[in-house]
């Protein structure tokens, strides 16, 4: 397991890449949208790690919902993992809860799952695998 | 620039190293309070990163101020640098704005400075620098 990414809710990705990209001294490598999860979302490599801005694409995204109760801000945590069905079984095996159990397509050519927050202290994590 | 480590917020580091140490397959590696900041920390490594649990020593933490406002979860980022000064002057140059813009000494055997969130998206970012 390692940091894959941070996910970071933005309102507007135009001003968040600008921002950033002075932040951390590089530009971010791609953007990308994911219409089923209805974020678009910009990437910056940092050592084996990536910060993920994500910004809503509709009004009704997860992540419009986020930034209406919370405000813009960190969202999640993703942890790269090699075999993501075994890792679902062991944490599953351990008593974490998870949103969905079934993998689905993410960005960055992931295949991601999500653990429910209200197991892991309050924080949204993300499970992803490169897909092969 | 890396992800040094993320910074969780936690009510009781008891219950949250058994919750994380099974989430992450891993032992912490060590604890250590920072009494000048009124919290005890517990590190776990992962990849080159590291997950920091934070607790509140003492009523008036900024720890626990943050656990009131807004419950448990993720609390900040860390950036590792090389050299905590010149990072400094490289973003305030930028325009962005400090907590403090005297480095102290923090947990890990680190000197640390904090970003204020509302120049950077309303994440808290400290940048650290290994004690030499």
């Amino acid at each position: 397991m390692k940091i894959e990414h941070i996910g970071i809710a933005v309102k507007s990705l135009g001003l968040s890449d600008e921002l950033f990209s002075k932040l951390l001294g590089t530009e971010n490598y791609k953007q990308e949208s994911v219409e089923r999860e209805g974020v678009t979302t910009s990437f910056y490599q940092l050592g084996e790690s990536k910060i993920e801005l994500v910004e809503a694409s509709r009004e009704e995204s997860p992540i419009a919902k986020f930034i209406d109760k919370k405000g813009e801000g960190i969202h999640h945590i993703a942890f790269g993992v090699e075999n993501i069905l075994e890792e679902i079984a062991r944490l599953k095996n351990a008593g974490f809860q998870f949103i969905s159990e079934e993998p689905k397509d993410g960005a960055d050519n992931k295949i991601v799952v999500f653990l429910h927050p209200k197991s892991t202290n309050g924080v949204l994590i993300e499970l992803c695998q490169e897909k092969k």
